[in-house]
């Protein structure tokens, strides 16, 4: 398997003001025809920065990528530096000279004198016309190691990379693919995820498998290195099928699925709706469910009952109840669901409350307490959470609706099971 | 100028799955208390990657960062990484396993076997205590040189990095300081608001200024490097001066504040309280508003009207009315928000009615055509906004949602100076 490394100039990165993109792109476009990534550099605008990543990568790598730094102002130091790596002048390229005349020839202005400089590459190097800007990327040979240094304009670095770059990685023989499959797993933690599949994780293994966390929400990662897609395919399927045996209903989802969508696609395919009702999520629950294109499908609509006087109002949760168990309690999550239900007219309804801090919290209610009630043809049902009283508000919202989401799919797997 | 080299570990980073947030996070922090980023590398979850790429940053740089690796599955390398670089072995730290058998224990679940190795950490190196995850952190000096390895998770990263890291950063004792403050925008577009502050604007000029926009919102950036935060601040003040008298009303808000908080704190300052109504951004604007900590003192709740039944019955909009004019028109919006007002009870109520596609445009309703309805005590307004034909469905809803706070703010700002 070909090694790749790939080299960010721009201070602009190094400062944080942008996300690097770019390394995104190509890191991404290299894994789909099976070259590794196994270094990431960014750098700032410096040339002995520059230089010294590039000889660095050349001693490592079997390709170099490098991105930026080949515009015409003074931070532009890509070409300089490349010239210092390799040993040799810079001379001006007469085909890439007039390439920049001709893009402002016929924009039916004249070259700025500073755009000169864009034609000047390393001695021995081979320009690659640039399609969409004036700045050519370069071709050359570190050490023996392949470099290519693309524009950092995205735009431009995208066309140049697939038009140009990507057919002669492919034809100096790689031959090879890596395709990765992600599995989206809810209900347990990642430790225990990971626990039931710590043989699959072996290094070395192939397809390689990983896992990530976020807000609840474990993605397990399988990458498959082939001598062909459909090679590369046949064991992702195959590990697939043995990480679905070990996880049964934890996975969710995969690649560009979300709770939503996976609910979504369930209430569709039973032909029911859902009304949401909810208090501390404040309507996030509602907007996650019409973040999917198409949920007016079986979305009717929800109710943010963030007072009192509100859930009693529009909910019929008994002012009684609210005295005596709380706003926060499995009663009045429970009457919340029964009441969205019949208010709403829908099959299911979700409700939510909980204490999403950072106020709010007692000894017996902690902030990160949250009941989440769930109400379908089969009656209604609540469940507790704790998520963790010094959890963000921002992160206990979005777990509770999260859990939400997944009670009903889980709901839904059964009415499907039984219907 | 101290300088830092940032080391992120993560395969998905290298396939190029996922872009390198932790990175521009740290490297931003970083950039505002006057430390300079001069490496971002990102490797695989591969132990020599990790441990070489320390040890390379131990030769060249003042402070060490490293995000990622530190959770409880195989892949989690850093741990054993950081030992290695040291030449140490791990060792189980009691207090870092006991934090983690308390975050387990305070969510009823018994601590997974294999969450024990997430408290090994190499010998002589300090937990950072994880307040929102298991995965503590580590301090250490590799070569003297000081590092701190941090969870990859983005939310739990930033809030060790703020609480614990930065405070350690500041006083190891830089000599100068670089203090960033952020006034935010919204009403016209970022060309504009560069246009008036032009000359602000010029490179070289300390404050520095910039600007950057999202969904609406421009944000001007003022940076100022000092000798003390005293003479910093100063010079911060003269600058947000200047800026102030030529946006205008254009600012809604600096630093933290968003425009919920600014909205939230005018209507608890003028005791009136809040309802909302919604179709197309179906949850969206409750969930910004209540994302405020204490929204309860002045946001009642809201209805997602996403049927047109329920525009009917819970908002009393006329049949008559939605077969006439649509669903989606001023008409409809103007009786979504007078129908909240008086259904929830509130001093203001606001209703958001749109497009967000990308399917149901048509010639003269396109996708990204909203109208937002705005009613109070003055009686009842309606907008209509066209945020793009091809704008992807989350932003034509976030800016919708902003848009409808923006108006509510301009609203209550009239309240507030005429009353």
């Amino acid at each position: 398997m070909q090694r790749a490394w790939i080299i960010c100039t721009g201070t602009e990165l190094t400062l944080g003001d942008v996300v690097n993109s770019n390394a995104q792109f190509l890191a991404a476009r290299l894994a789909e025809v099976g070259i590794r990534t196994e270094r990431i550099i960014a750098v700032p605008d410096d040339l002995a920065a520059i230089r010294d990543s590039v000889l660095a990568a050349a001693r490592c790598c079997d390709v170099i990528l490098v991105s930026g730094g080949l515009g015409p102002t003074s931070d532009d130091l890509t070409r300089a530096a490349l010239a210092q790596a390799v040993g040799v002048p810079l001379v001006t390229d007469p085909a890439a000279l007039e390439h920049i005349r001709a893009f402002f020839e016929q924009r039916g202005r004249p070259m700025p004198a500073a755009s000169v400089v864009q034609a000047q590459l390393p001695s021995g190097a081979r320009a690659l016309p640039n399609a969409c800007g004036t700045a050519p990327g370069v071709a050359l040979r570190i050490g023996g190691t392949p470099c290519y240094a693309l524009p950092g304009v995205p735009f431009e670095l995208q066309t140049m990379f697939i038009e140009q770059v990507l057919p002669e990685l492919r034809s100096a023989g790689i031959g090879h693919v890596l395709l990765t499959r992600y599995l989206h797993c809810f209900g347990a933690p990642e430790s225990e995820i990971g626990a039931r599949i710590a043989d699959l994780m072996q290094p070395g293994r192939n397809p390689s498998v990983g896992t990530r966390a976020e807000a609840g929400i474990v993605s397990v990662r399988i990458s498959a290195f082939a001598e062909s897609p459909t090679a590369a395919d046949q064991l992702l399927d195959q590990t697939e099928h043995e990480l679905r045996q070990r996880l049964g209903t934890l996975v969710f989802g995969r690649q560009d699925q979300s709770l939503a969508s996976v609910v979504g696609e369930q209430l569709a395919a039973l032909a029911r709706t859902l009304a949401t009702a909810e208090s501390c999520t404040g309507g996030l629950l509602g907007e996650l469910v019409t973040s999917v294109p198409g949920s007016s499908r079986y979305y009717l609509g929800g109710l943010v009952t963030y007072s009192n006087a509100l859930k009693t109002g529009l909910l019929a949760v008994p002012e009684q109840m609210l005295a005596e168990h709380g706003a926060v309690s499995a009663e009045v999550a429970e009457a919340m669901a029964a009441g969205a239900r019949r208010v709403l007219g829908s099959d299911y309804a979700v409700s939510i409350t909980g204490i999403a801090g950072p106020e709010g919290g007692t000894q017996n209610k902690p902030v990160g307490l949250v009941y989440i009630g769930l109400c379908g043809p089969d009656g209604v049902g609540v469940s507790e959470f704790r998520f963790g009283a010094t959890s963000p508000r921002s992160v206990i919202r979005l777990r509770a609706a999260y859990s939400a989401l997944d009670l009903l799919r889980r709901e839904l797997l059964r009415a499907t099971r039984s219907g």
